[in-house]
């Protein structure tokens, strides 16, 4: 399981650099459903010019285009950092049943840092929550583009 | 003031009844800039497939498109219902600078009934945030599709 963990997280981490090459905050998503990517998406909010074109809110809406459905029951989600309020809040709508992400965000994460969107009982949903998984490559991305952007 | 401020709701409540139309929670929004309509959108989430699909996410998309740029500073968000989550999430990133809404959701606004996302300092943005405003229309309309729905 742990092995599986790592293994979709490094397709995650693999769009996190798709985003750090275009200059954008290097964060990836892939949403999986019964072993296969149905979903993935890194941060493109500069390139688009969308304020909500975040990696988790692009994979949700390619993985509900995939499945042809907008409950996405039974997916587990892997994002590299810690969901913003906005993704958590996407990812409980959406009925995502786990989330898995690498490094926390202690400045506005929303799977326990900051606020616990995913956990808190808004509504009937709740979502499975692991973190740490691909930690220390996520955050290096991370340190790499605000390296650069001094 | 008060008389922009119903002026520009009635927009947000023609789109929900658009919603309603569809047999969608009957939400709907727009987004102001300069006394000018720059995005609307009304909740689409069943007819799009789309989980991410609220009118305010539709909205905050046109108006940035429109103005070309995805921080929406000096724009107002008028809404019928108190933002979820994910929307009040969407508005703090998209750096809108006021949120008028009609209607509580007290089952899980984040306009100050279950959550304060947008007065909230997990950024440096903050959300000047007015409430009330055609909240009666809005409210019928929610009970209708409620109604319907039995």
């Amino acid at each position: 399981m742990q092995g599986e963990h790592q293994k979709f997280m490094a397709l995650a981490l693999a769009e996190a650099r798709q985003a750090l090459a275009l200059g954008e905050v290097p964060v990836g998503c892939v949403v999986i459903k019964d072993g296969l990517v149905a979903g993935r998406g890194h941060n493109r909010r500069e390139t688009d010019g969308d304020p909500v074109a975040h990696a988790e809110i692009l994979a949700i809406r390619e993985a509900a285009r995939n499945l042809n459905r907008w409950r996405l029951t039974g997916t587990t989600l892997y994002v590299t950092v810690e969901p913003c309020p906005m993704c958590a809040g996407a990812i409980v709508l959406a009925r995502i049943s786990r989330v898995v992400f690498g490094v926390m965000d202690p400045k506005g994460g929303a799977g326990g840092s900051c606020f616990n969107l995913l956990e808190s009982p808004w509504t009937n949903h709740r979502v499975a929550v692991l973190s740490g998984i691909g930690e220390t490559a996520a955050r290096e991305l991370m340190q790499e583009f605000f390296q650069r952007m001094r």
